[in-house]
């Protein structure tokens, strides 16, 4: 009878758990964690701080009674195993305070990943500083919240859980201070696309700082001191500035690992060390867009590879394709996704990078409720292979993102982006869909319908002597506009061609980037030399307002 | 310069008309539209019925003025094609009575569909039957519904728009009665997925009679009578049986007509007449799946095929890859979807068909509002090919399907649909998605992990001396359940096995599908040969619940 023994009771972990009962009713399954819990939602953890999740036995979806009940699972919480010993093929695990070894004929290491705690001075004497991964984390918190009443937080780190963090504090009465070392919130999205988020953050009253970090903490934590010198008062401060694999344990089993310290494994998710595998957070994966290692911590993937690493030591051979990495966060009345790489991924890869920005409904614009979603996708301009795909609004973006992520996970191309055809009906979607729109603008690019300027290349190009035409109404000008642009509405475009030299480049505009690329195509057809600014006004003035004129 | 007649103004025709302006500024676009209104919201005028939609002007989404102020198109509304002559390349044109010839390069058609009219006695002396394809249909229903205060309504024909009037007309107050050819609601989707609708359409208080056609109109239409002699009284009856290719104009012309009497077309669209191209719901096209001719009147591929039909005479090369046909409606509270062939078609198509059922939550189950999404998925149990899915729900249905619809048009397998990563966070999805569960289920088949039988099959299976072993607890018999079936809860089996007979055929069920299928294996592995009831109680108890013993 085999003896498998699982670290680590989470994703990764109870999904191997759960499959290998069902492949294998014989064997001895063996769960380790060293938590006072397994199979928690730690992706619901925030919004318990909030109340919007009531009950915290929500948080706890399995215990180890009903695994045994349902799997005849030997789980066994707040057991730490402190060694590997491949040599004896055991394992030593220390469970309050003591200490007791186990033997087993295969491992399953899921071990996660821990929170990042930069050395920032006096974090040490501070005793309001929080991380927020597991339960007890999240006990802490609420102690604190409950017991203390604090009036102002600061959270570290605009990630997902930052944002997430900042939302549900400020819906607690919090007055809340995000601070980011990275030019913009949601660093994995690309600057123009996290400035919806970073407008939306401000707008709900939280207080952002972004290009700073935070380097000492005072009087025990009650104040926080950036790089600018500038200090925060805080009553509870939450450190989320990302994680970093948990691989202790597997180093000191002499188990191989790679990128920053992630745990090495083949495809069947094998470590160098025989009968040792690993899955999760911890692992070096292959991210399947540019095939280079990757860390990436989600529940999906380490769901799937606990799944994966069960049929492989069952004896069902499964590979490892490796992740692509889709990510999504609400942040107060908006929703933001991402999958596969930003166009800042792509390009510090050394790959050709192009990208369009559509502005589309979430559904048929003539029924009640439709929202707004800007689209950007991140393509190769020569083969159309899509690199990635980032979206915001109110609605349906987790739709868009899903749908490109399984185009991605395809391998389709931007070709095959307009031949998708989706459910409509007024209250879910229209007949050309924001995906369908993007492919085709992206396919314009490609072939050369249309030439455009990204929102960053703009002062470039007006440097180099271009003039910006806006082609909106006059009635749209109050909403604000470029200065030194000129203005005529596209509806009088060809009747005005006149007013304009043949000789003069120009970049037209619009509100959303789709009147001005039937401009373009107006004024090429008749010689001139013009470029769309892609995303247009709006796009622009989400993430540089203070360079526009507004009325 | 060029002179493109395009016939027909909506969907198709008005994409080719901007596309094609897009790409050529100097040809002359003539666009006949029969009608009054171009570029209408066809598919929102149930909506404008219940006054979900409730300006008239909302449905207009272009009028001839804006599109020759945008894209000098010459739009003229009222204005029908009589006859069109290759020899002289000319088209005859009614409009108020006079008629006018004018001459064409190229001509597009885009005549669309109309509704299907059914041969029924006293059809032609009734005044209060209505079809719903155009404004002016609209008009007149609502004439009627404005002036005359309808109390009971039929509609005939219970496919997406025939439920749309349904339930719009209930909303406004009216006793609605739907009638359906077929055994089921919704013929598109397979018997059990089309249940849930069919229930729900009960419970909104929609009287609904299905495997009945009307046979008569008595007392100018204030009568329905039925096959079987029932008689309706109606104030308003709405024919919504389908609809057929408008293609007697093509005929005339000499083009080609194939299935039905669909217009034919080559890849790239042009018709068997040299000069003249047809696209949207009119054309036959390729059933993507199969590769048969088809027959999809949707407004996703009429669009898509506008655009391409300009760019094939512009000379950019498009082919028409064919379609797969994705659809969804919502029934009140209820929402239904489907892409690619049902089980029936594929079995109709005569090829090998396996299918799964899975219910899981459109979002984390631990986060508030989760509502459940039954998903089927059709496919091929050697190659894993998906055939198509069909899901119901309350919310995340249209994603789910747009996932697979994406899926198909990609060429993914079953064995893809897992390594799929979408977006998660508890408000959007699970770390599991219901699609990737749909995956891993019908690799459970194909792989053999898993034997089913389909809730058609379960009495066929009993017949033969399967007994029937129902795995919930004690306290969901209360729900009720399957007679002579025998109740051991899952979490006891392994412990009961001794009270089973080894030689004994099993069918195993539970509410889901999922608790069984654990059975299942157990099973398996201690030697019984066992089959896992697909759907389990949940999808019986909707479609077959006269069958089971309701507590």
């Amino acid at each position: 009878m085999a003896k498998i023994v699982i670290i680590g009771g989470v994703a990764g972990g109870m999904s191997a758990a759960t499959r290998l009962r069902r492949l294998k009713e014989d064997a001895d399954i063996i769960i380790f964690e060293k938590g006072p819990y397994v199979s928690f939602a730690n992706c619901g953890l925030p919004y318990y701080v909030s109340g919007e999740i009531s009950e915290r036995d929500k948080l706890i979806v399995q215990t180890p009674e009903a695994l045994y009940d349902r799997f005849r699972l030997d789980v066994r919480a707040e057991h730490e195993v402190t060694s590997i010993n491949p040599d004896s093929k055991t394992v030593t695990v220390k469970h309050h305070g003591e200490f007791l070894t186990e033997a087993y004929d295969q491992i399953i290491l899921s071990p996660g990943a821990r929170a990042f705690i930069p050395p920032i001075a006096g974090l040490k004497e501070a005793d309001n500083v929080y991380t927020l991964r597991n339960v007890p984390d999240l006990d802490k918190i609420m102690m604190r919240i409950d017991g203390m009443n604090p009036k102002e937080a600061v959270v570290i780190g605009a990630g997902f859980i930052g944002i997430e963090m900042a939302e549900n504090l400020k819906h607690r009465g919090i007055d809340v201070t995000l601070i980011e070392k990275a030019p913009h919130v949601l660093p994995p999205l690309d600057e123009e696309m996290a400035a919806f988020v970073q407008n939306e953050l401000k707008e709900q009253g939280v207080t952002v700082i972004t290009s700073q970090s935070a380097v000492a903490f005072k009087d025990a934590g009650k104040r926080v001191v950036l790089e600018d010198g500038t200090e925060f008062t805080t009553d509870l401060t939450i450190m989320s500035v990302g994680v970093q694999p948990e691989s202790t344990l597997a180093e000191q089993a002499g188990i191989e690992l790679g990128l920053h310290g992630g745990i090495l494994v083949d495809e069947t998710y094998q470590t160098s060390v025989k009968d040792i595998y690993a899955v999760g957070d911890a692992i070096v994966v292959k991210n399947q867009i540019t095939g280079e290692d990757a860390l990436i911590a989600l529940a999906s993937p380490a769901n799937r590879q606990g799944r994966q690493v069960a049929d492989n030591i069952a004896g069902i051979k499964r590979s490892n394709k490796g992740s692509i990495g889709t990510a999504i966060v609400r942040a107060f009345g908006l929703t933001a996704a991402s999958t596969g790489l930003s166009e800042r991924q792509v390009k510090m890869a050394g790959l050709d990078v192009a990208s369009v920005h559509t502005l589309s409904k979430d559904h048929a614009g003539y029924y009640p409720g439709a929202t707004d979603i800007t689209l950007k996708l991140v393509f190769d301009p020569s083969s159309g292979k899509i690199y990635g795909a980032q979206a915001v609004g109110v609605k349906g973006v987790d739709k868009r993102i899903d749908i490109i992520a399984t185009a991605i996970k395809g391998e389709l191309t931007v070709h095959d982006l307009p031949e998708l055809e989706f459910t409509y009906a007024p209250p879910f979607g229209s007949a050309k869909d924001p995906v369908n729109m993007a492919g085709y603008a992206a396919l314009n690019i490609i072939e050369g319908m249309s030439d455009q300027v990204q929102w960053h290349q703009l002062n470039e190009e007006l440097a180099k002597g271009a003039v910006l035409l806006d082609v909106r109404s006059e009635a749209e000008l109050k909403d604000g506009y470029f200065p030194d642009s000129i203005n005529i509405p596209l509806n009088d475009l060809r009747d005005r061609l006149s007013e304009l030299d043949i000789n003069q480049p120009y970049i037209i505009s619009c509100r959303s980037g789709q009147r001005s690329y039937i401009g373009e195509r107006i004024m090429k057809q008749a010689g001139f030399k013009v470029k769309n600014l892609d995303g247009a006004y709006a796009l622009y003035q989400t993430v540089k307002p203070e360079e526009l004129v507004n009325v």
